[in-house]
């Protein structure tokens, strides 16, 4: 066998990253007892995600930290580690993987200092890369948070979970190369009571980048749809061909940020990269399948819609909502998102004028009004002939005396048999939180605004409309 | 006198609303010690509120309530009353004008059950509107909520304060046709730490009407700035110059809903106005210097900006951040709303180098990274040169060990002192929210996610500059 086909070879085995998000064995380099530093708050972290396999401490100042023995350098493992997590200074991170490290299958380099530094670190990420193609490592960052993930219970983030909240399970998977947004998102998904399958911030990307990442998730059954943050893509080529192929398996949606000068100013000096034309990414999107999103605010609410629904083909959206202003609010942000909110056909506004009671005004947007109790939501739901609409917002003002809790029960079981998405919408403060918070317990997300119900329904329908 | 000097005469005294806002009497017609009635969280309401004047309760079938003498009639009551507030079913509203009632000046309808109804309805406030002519009654409503006034201590709204939280004293008063709205707005703003000065929900509009509001509010020393919901405008000759008093006065930011088919259809039978094709109000808009708000998350936005700073003169925003990607995801969205984010100049980035630590990325966004103190944001603030911008946003990502509250008090400071609009964003969770309290409790606004603070400093620069 010579070079060529052993590196063949190799590369077949490298590009399967399954290591990275089914790891058996994590070692920590950098371990520390000291409670100040990230390593201590990532060691905290696996065993509070409680990960299954090994965890190997690896510092050569102690000889056992929080229980676990510590080895002296990754080389001297007597096992094969999926992922060695780097939490060293960068100059530490080229000495260690200069020395043995071939037991090594992954490296997540959470270290800054590198191509984000200008110039001296820029040869620092060039000399770091030849190494791990030396070594044969497949590598995440350097410059990011890493991986977290609700299926193989691991955690690299070093920030502490009193801090930055962690997600529960569920089917999204989040891409991005910036830590901060990774945090933010990963926070208020968890505070919006709504979940995440992985999320996986790539920083510099000296190694693994979004292609990489959308391959595996591709085939990723714990995956239904992946929600990218993007500043700059590594290869055009590649990210066309995975994107594609992402796309067929399951929904993707996209923020590009650093649109246009100043931020693309700003996105270049953040992880070293240049933004590149918006025009060529938004073709890009287009042409993939990819459903883009204009904002921070949408790419959330894109999160949590696709956690519980598939896209639905078609743009025609039946409100119903117990407070009118509302009703009108979210018509009006429908139509301002290119979707429909089509009459009722006289069959279907005899049927619910006999169902629901006179105070209700029958129309789209449905107005149950003040005098709203539970059943009155459902038989709205119910009685509307399914064929006239592709998905349903529902927004609840609690302020009705006979609405309660039980309002999420009874719209679960309804959204669950028809088929079509229902996007509940609850604006308020913290008496509308909590009654709010008996959808998310059944697993229904929640959105806080008129507008965030549109824009996840928006997404559903295939992305915005609007004219850009 | 003949007939016509008189009612001059009356319409003089009645064009001056001060009786509704300084109001030295309330009469609740309605009144019951059950408190399951409407009428008893708003009695309950004008206690918690300490409402300083004379309250009357009046309902024939008590001798007294709740301590307080009740009346059978408010022609019993041997006093002028500045507001009677009508809890009662809509026939009663009828039937108790019908009676003596010349001592009331101002009556807030709550009562639903007239024009929304349909023609049955329609008829009804036909008469109501006959009757309160006929008594030189002024009133609000009907099917509103009515008045809530940090300044007068009044709170009308019939939902408890456990399921709707009132905001705290402020600057910006609200005034909106639909209760829903109004509730809504006021649990978010409290909920948010913001404050209002008045809020005034209209209804159906029998009477009182958005450019009465206006006239008042132009010339009141509590409301520093108006916030506008509008499904119609019952007058356009009287609004336009009712909304140009104003704005001459103070800023006013105006939220139009049923823009378009089906809004516009669904609004109609809401409040049972026409809302009259959208164009026509963006020309009012513009004509009078209104503020166009796009969505009701913007207009909520606009109140919390509009409480703390006044409009600039200018576009020019700068950014600091500690986290690079909301540096940047903020920049994107201040360019797609029509704002700028300019380069800083090479003197302002000599002296920022020189203060700000090496770390720090020194240009518009500037990036402090995670490894920010306190005093580096104030650093940036108070060295980047004042004629280079025009309102900054201070975007805050907790997540950074040596960041702590304190730097609230250290902005706030500066933001006195620069006399620039400094814009708080911060995004996250439960931690993020309770540190970022210190703002709030300093009186600055603070604005939970990138979008909504460039949505807050678009309102500052005259609304957003996107092309509609």
């Amino acid at each position: 066998m010579d070079i060529e086909e052993a590196d063949k070879e190799k590369t077949g085995t490298e590009n399967n990253l399954d290591f990275f998000f089914k790891p058996e064995s994590i070692a920590l380099i950098g371990a520390s007892p000291n409670p100040e530093k990230l390593s201590h708050t990532i060691l905290k972290s696996l065993r509070e995600m409680n990960f299954k396999g090994k965890i190997y401490p690896v510092n050569p100042g102690y000889e056992e930290i929080e229980g676990l023995k510590c080895y002296s350098a990754p080389g001297e493992i007597n096992n094969r580690i999926d992922i060695a997590i780097f939490a060293i200074p960068a100059r530490a991170v080229l000495d260690t993987l200069k020395e043995p490290a071939g037991n090594i299958k992954g490296a997540v380099i959470v270290s800054s200092g590198f191509r984000e530094m200008g110039p001296g670190g820029m040869k620092m990420e060039d000399e770091l890369r030849d190494l791990l193609k030396e070594k044969g490592i497949r590598a995440m960052g350097p410059n990011c948070l890493g991986i977290y993930d609700t299926v193989s219970n691991v955690d690299t983030f070093f920030i502490e979970r009193e801090k930055i909240e962690r997600p529960v399970r569920d089917g999204v998977s989040v891409l991005t190369q910036s830590g901060s947004f990774a945090a933010m998102i990963m926070d208020e998904l968890a505070n919006e009571g709504a979940g995440v399958a992985r999320v996986v911030s790539y920083g510099n990307k000296v190694d693994v980048n979004e292609s990489d990442c959308l391959e595996f998730l591709a085939e990723d059954e714990a995956t239904k749809a992946v929600a990218l943050y993007i500043e700059s893509v590594s290869d055009g080529r590649k990210f066309l061909k995975a994107a594609s192929g992402c796309v067929k398996k399951k929904p993707v949606v996209a923020l590009k940020v650093g649109k246009r000068e100043p931020g693309a100013r700003a996105a270049s000096s953040h992880t070293g990269a240049i933004s590149g034309m918006y025009e060529a990414y938004e073709a890009a999107f287009r042409k993939t399948g990819i459903i883009e999103v204009a904002s921070y605010e949408e790419l959330k609410d894109a999160c949590k819609v696709l956690n519980r629904y598939s896209p639905v083909n078609g743009k025609r959206v039946l409100i119903i909502t117990d407070g009118g202003g509302i009703g009108i609010s979210i018509a009006d942000a429908c139509e301002e998102a290119g979707l429909r909110v089509p009459e009722l056909s006289e069959a279907a506004v005899r049927k619910l004028k006999e169902k629901l009671p006179a105070f209700a005004s029958v129309r789209n947007p449905v107005d149950l009004t003040g005098s709203v109790r539970d059943e009155h939501y459902v038989a709205a739901l119910q009685e509307t002939p399914y064929e006239e609409y592709d998905l349903a917002i529902v927004s609840l003002l609690w302020g009705p005396p006979l609405l309660t809790e039980g309002v999420a029960e009874k719209i679960k079981n309804f959204a669950d048999s028809c088929g079509k998405p229902v996007i509940i919408s609850s604006p308020g403060g913290k008496f509308s939180r909590e009654l709010a918070s008996a959808f998310t317990k059944t697993g229904m997300p929640v959105f806080f605004s008129p507008e965030s119900a549109v824009r996840a329904a928006a997404v559903l329908c295939g992305g915005n409309g609007r004219q850009k």
